[in-house]
């Protein structure tokens, strides 16, 4: 491999997401067959000194800051990772921005639209690159569905279909109350924090979204304070339904919810279209499913189970043989690997890749779900 | 076995739907460990001369008829059984009622809740027994949901999804334009042939709706006339979607199409409850799968997949050994079975099987469809 | 529909097997596009005179027999059909060979090579027509893959795999001593029962077998007496395994259990070819799954699978519309049609049906699977 | 976390599994949350310069070898690991024992069970731990079963059923002549390369296996050279299958192929016991099947499908939260972590691992297949 430039990295947050960038940073480098450039681990911040110090430690950060703005100070740091909790992510992006740094941001982008347009704006003016952190564009399979899109050999899109069910708010005490479900700190509950992946998926396989319909619930309307044990109001959704229809004529359903017992993190697209369709389930990410109305011959026509696991499948020559298969950590070393190239290559985000652009998109959408929901009325996307 | 009593027939209708309840009515007598009744097949009425009286000779009619009226003179007959294109639902079983005999009306009731009411009445009027042929509700396997959801073992419902998918349309020359094409004739499309099924499902098995919200779509507004080849103008639906409300609480989804390609008779049933969740698919009529929250040990806990085909299935002590599937056939013996033993012992439909108060309500729900996409706004269902 | 001939039926059985082909007499008239005969119940014998009348009464057979001697004598009897234990096969066959009746026989079709070799030379010398019933030869999925091999689209056959897993036997109590754990009655355990279906679709499907190696099984060598409750001696093998080989030059491997938990009816057919690979598994008989090596595009090439209910598979026009699922009882009626359509147009049996040569070979490769688990040995199976 | 001793490493091999332990080492220090030991990459080995160049600046290896002999004299190396071809496997690590270093050898341990011997004898002789590297041991499904298996719940085991099925030489071209087709280099074809996996699983989850019976096939006898095109003869097996009787009572199938179309990395286990049952497929590592004879209610009792993903799971506290899938790399993470654990912490290798004495019986047993195989006759294996 020709030797890639070296990049500066800073990190906010150490937690669920703070691991998985860590590792796709720590994967490039060796694993990927040509590596775009080499991630420097330099700064990583997060507010609790203990847990932020152990976490440099573990993943070889040089430093470790209880304030993002320290580390915005390191001239060294040249892309700007926000790992943190949805009401963390516009100041430090916005800040980071002005000062000249690249910006990975964790989804949903904002708390809502208005939120996440001054962040756009910030960093449309900054002349910086910009992504959000919807990683399952980069899960093979779902390229490989994009892909087959955009050939045109699928022909006209009928129907898009996505389900994100889990199940972690299925009991009183199973879910005590945290930040995720304060609309203050969150901005919403399963509509931003699952829905926003599935309305990404949307737009990004099938195009914009011109209207929603939906209904939202709050199953359990107070949870337990883990200190205190005291019961606490719950002022987001934990579930949405969405009716959507796309400029392209295609009609839509999105539903997530953390209320689906059995359902871990089953997240399920489906596309029919003129000459054929597509399944797909991330709990079984090395698989696709399609069907072509024309296979011959057709006494065998059916639904291709398709293991996404061969060198010609979408990054995979990088990983194993062929039915060795990869998990939900390498779609983060995809998504990162591509920002990294849009970086030191000057290649444009999207559309492969969202941007921040596409964050205030799915905001726009979350925000259009939340109103129909509470007018009772079909909401028209702004254009 | 004790020798049951016979009770005669008059059948409308020689096709699809003819040739699903004759195979029942044959099969009864001698599968079923107890027949409720034996059914006597006097009467089968068409339109067209020859083949009505081809479907007599096939399955052991006495008489054939060209004109439904006829036959009704017959008072042998004890059961009319309507199984004609939606447009002649409401005439025959409004006459067959005020003759005295017992009712049983394919599915969609009728065209509009409107004239569905209208046979309501008449078979409320008079007193006979009266069903509507939703014969989902017949699957061993959706009655074992049934059971589970009634036994209060699986908690508050939170989530009902169903899907009813079809291919019939996915291309122009694929369907040619036919009755089902025709508002006129049909009163809807996908909404009353295959969603009235699920709406009648959701209703069986979480409860009264309260609210629709919903879209639909004519993906291709001609078809071919068989006969010209010339277009023709389809008046009613290829899909919809919609969110419903649902008394107890739950929030639920519903689509039906028939441009899914790939799917072929695709009916997906999901419920996630307080304690667990239950999944069903049509084409694999046999199976269920069940989750439950609290299995142990907690190790091995996960989906179950049932094969619903033990004896102490619902139904299936009269079939064949576990594992030996049975098919979609048999839900009509399940079902006319259910009907001959409440007109021969005097027992309630309901709540088990679906009478013309379901269907007339399925209608209800139906039409609100209908007017929630003109409208895009959200509908009350009438109380 | 032409006028088909009628064709007189004896019948002895009637348990499982009398049932399942009572059932299909009765579905050919109606259900069958071209019925290729109208069968005549004419009598139906068995030991117990009140279950044989209660038999006679529920399927319509003109009469009541407890001794098939003296329904042989009936002349309007062209085709005696044996369903009675293994033990019980030999001598009412042969009996009603040389009184020049057709011959339908359940499997095993003897419980020797030896036995059945006597029954394949009576039906011989009498020229009738015979069949032993492996009715999973007429499984559509199954006729498809007998097609698609055929064809030589599928190119020289590698691998054979067949299991078929029951769990009968897993604990004592479960299964009581019954004559199908007493070698003399039954000739052998699981091998017979299970294993010859699997033995006859491997020669059916791939070719003759020339070598055989085994294993058997007795897991729990006693079992209850049902009346007594006294242990009793198990004669016969509760699993066995073994390995083929093929004249072909293909390998395969057989396994049939009894004591296999979980396994309700789970009979599983692989074969891996040259130009890709066929699946099949009997619990979900609508089924097949195929993989082609050069399909295109290699995208999405995948095990396609494949809904056995297109009306241009085999047999599906005259059920329902496609994935409206058919069961285990549908087998029937397509063997036994086969059968009416090669005595009433003198057709042969074979290749398509299994004859008693077929039923004799299965015996004759049952035979070997015992010899070689108690030699030690490879044995070859005579030519 | 406290801070882990660190531990020398040399590698030999720097392809397939050079990457995938490689990949191992550097993942456990940040992704565990207690690394046994922090491994230190010291030196990697291989024949090609450029090519162990690149390796050792890609992972980060402090030098290059292009002969393991020099390697060996880095005292700092604590651990040997040779993930060369099979006819490198004894010589170097017999080396390796005798300079006091731990090993870790790739599988199958040595061309023939002699051969193994001497391997094993070193390593005991030398007092120094020592590992096969049966990976799949460390799936944490697999370890699951294990301890279902070990806790008793399942009771006596009676079937073990395992397959492993690959595609790579379905046809003549695909595979091109190379060390993996010669006897003399790998000792034998399928039998060891995949077969001694499925050996490994059956000698760990059941028990030991006392004799064999088996075929072997080699379907193309001939390969291209992959320079000259000219044609080589294969002097191994495509596939093989054999029947195995355990210690313990149970029986079970053996059957591994590079000639199954479609089949990528199919490796399926299967045992029936007592008490339940358990499936297991390579392809779907994150998923297991349990089913228990006993769960209530009996209604719903069936297959559990398990995603193995939970905390309480093996290992998977490590990595991400439920139903985010980990993928076949994660293997060599805990099976390294364990060996790292063994050597710093001084505990046994075995029987959650296996160690030159498991890698020597599974030896034993590919012996005992190619000789069965040879003279048709069932062959003990040596106890």
């Amino acid at each position: 491999m020709t030797t890639p430039p070296t990049l500066g990295i800073g990190l906010v947050g150490y937690a669920f997401m703070g691991k998985a960038h860590s590792n796709a940073f720590k994967k490039i480098p060796y694993l990927l067959n040509q590596p775009p450039a080499i991630p420097l681990l330099l700064g990583i911040a997060g507010r609790d000194p203990a847990k932020v110090q152990e976490a440099a430690g573990r993943y070889g950060y040089q430093h470790a800051y209880t304030d993002w703005r320290e580390m915005l100070a390191d001239e060294r740091i040249q892309l700007f990772d926000n790992g943190a909790a949805n009401n963390a992510h516009a100041k430090p992006c916005i800040a980071a921005a002005q000062a000249g740094k690249h910006l990975l941001c964790e989804k949903p982008l904002a708390r809502s639209a208005a939120e996440a347009q001054t962040m756009l704006e910030a960093a449309q003016k900054a002349g910086v690159k910009h992504m959000t952190a919807f990683n399952y564009r980069f899960v093979p399979a779902i390229r490989q569905a994009y892909q087959l899109i955009q050939s045109g050999k699928l022909g006209k899109i009928y129907h898009f279909r996505a389900t994100y069910l889990q199940e972690s708010s299925v009991s009183y005490n199973q879910r005590p109350f945290t930040w995720r479900a304060d609309k203050e700190q969150a901005g919403s509950g399963a509509i931003g924090d699952l829905g926003t992946h599935i309305i990404d998926l949307a737009r990004f396989l099938v195009g914009n979204v011109t209207t929603v319909s939906a209904l939202t619930r709050t199953f359990i309307p107070q949870r337990p304070n883990p200190q205190t044990g005291l019961a606490v109001k719950v002022t987001v959704d934990d579930a949405f339904a969405a009716l959507i229809e796309f400029e392209n004529g295609a009609m839509g359903t999105l539903e997530a919810t953390r209320s689906a017992a059995g359902n871990l993190n089953n997240q399920s697209i489906e596309i029919n279209a003129e000459n054929g369709s597509l399944r797909f389930n991330l709990e079984r990410l090395n698989e696709l499913e399609v069907y072509w109305c024309d296979s011959e011959p057709r006494e065998t026509r059916g639904w291709s189970q398709i293991s996404v696991t061969e060198r010609y499948h979408p990054w995979m020559e990088n990983w194993w043989p062929h039915g060795h298969i990869i998990g939900w950590e390498h779609t983060f070393v995809h998504e990162i690997a591509h920002l990294l190239d849009c970086i030191v290559n000057d290649k444009n985000v999207a559309p492969l890749g969202a941007t921040f652009e596409d964050g205030y998109q799915a905001n726009l959408i979350a925000d259009a779900i939340q109103t129909s929901a509470e007018t009772r009325h079909q909401v028209d996307v702004p254009a």
